[in-house]
């Protein structure tokens, strides 16, 4: 029998790259970093790389390819990003244009693709710690919204920040914190929790992204920086095309989560 | 009489708009954050964000102004980029073509400007915990020298790290790094300590920049990353324009040191 030794984040990859996996990546290849997507062309990679380091609590740059590269040399080498992703988002004029599994075809010549931290990278660690992930629990999509928080803006990219929610009671709320801490690049602490209106969330059952999960008597929602924000800076910047992950569809790294 | 409200960085930005100072910055102004400068055109402004996103120890981005802009209006508003450091130098396709005290008629139409963490920064909260900087303490400028490590090069972007030095025994190198890991936008924890050859300094008596301090019986010479890497980069871009500060005459913000 042939060994198997491949890491479950290059078997998940690959399962996308085949067409063999298209659903959200949360709890898949535990310990392995997840990332969100965005590609722009060339002529826009400086002012979205300088919208994410004005905004790193949403926008944390894990790695940015070089202009045309599909690969992500760094942070999971041999991959390809046109393919390894289970759903991409095409944007055209600021709306989404068409929902794919590929971007073969799709993939301008001076392409620039970032990889950005995500939440979900943290998740592991506070599964380790008992406290709850009622997604994961309930096997479901993590609820994200928008918010009336301006970003800072950068050339044509602005609009809100986005934020994903965990619920969790005030004493789990203040571990979660200590613990996400420690994950600058996965969005780190949270930036809220309690009252959803104080973020301009109108109803904290209808997300905008993702779905709802519930909220247990005694518990309150916490809030993170999402990766999905540079989605709500996309219909801001109205480029003619550009490509992000579907919300909870995350490109899977080989890096090892520490903490 | 008039009040003396005036914060001492702002004081030390006018006195080198008028002229009054052109020295080296550190030990001054107390308690402000530092930073290097890299001024390059537009066109060069991705590559050269990209290359501090992948060599985040020598050129953390505290600030990008905005194309043409001069003010730094995050990290101190009302200042001139053009003419609030004590020293400028002009780089003409990769060498040191002029050294000036004003940007005021060299500033492109489109000019980006990088505010980059400087170790300045960490200097009070060393001095604060009892630790020896010999440079302060003998009225030098710190010790700089090019290293034989690489940074991850971006574009025309590469060359080796540049590091500073400062020299302390044992325990205090020890102490000097936990201090410093709370300073991540000021290159962090020492990257080296000991044996210069290991990152190929032929002599520690003669630095590349900045002048030679003692290192006294029992201390070893201690290694930071230091902002001054971009300007070995420069060498390599061989750009036909960029700027950048002099070694030693940073910019001084008004960001309040924490940590």
């Amino acid at each position: 029998m042939a060994p198997t030794t491949e890491n479950p984040a290059k078997s998940l990859r690959l399962a996308c790259r085949a067409g063999t996996h298209n659903g959200p990546t949360p709890g898949l290849a535990p310990g392995y970093g997840q990332a969100n997507l965005v590609v722009v062309p060339r002529e826009h990679a400086f002012h979205f790389l300088l919208f994410c380091q004005r905004n790193p609590k949403p926008c944390p740059v894990l790695e940015v390819t070089d202009p045309g590269d599909p690969e992500p040399r760094l942070t999971a080498p041999g991959a390809d990003l046109r393919t390894d992703l289970p759903r991409y988002r095409i944007w055209r004029d600021g709306r989404v244009a068409e929902e794919t599994t590929s971007l073969l075809g799709h993939w301008p010549e001076d392409a620039v693709a970032f990889l950005l931290g995500c939440s979900f990278s943290f998740e592991a660690a506070l599964l380790a710690a008992g406290l709850p992930v009622r997604h994961i629990e309930q096997g479901r999509n993590v609820p994200m919204y928008r918010t009336t928080i301006p970003c800072q803006p950068a050339g044509p990219f602005a609009g809100p920040l986005v934020v994903s929610m965990r619920p969790m009671t005030p004493a789990q709320a203040i571990q979660a914190a200590l613990i996400c801490n420690r994950f600058p690049q996965s969005h780190g602490a949270p930036i809220h929790w309690g009252d959803p209106a104080a973020l301009g969330i109108p109803d904290i059952h209808r997300p905008d992204e993702g779905d709802p999960v519930e909220i247990r008597p005694g518990e309150v929602p916490v809030f993170w920086a999402c990766g999905v924000t540079p989605q709500a800076a996309a219909t801001h910047a109205k480029l003619p095309w550009m490509a992000t992950h579907s919300p909870g569809h995350m490109f899977v790294t080989d890096m090892r989560e520490g903490g």
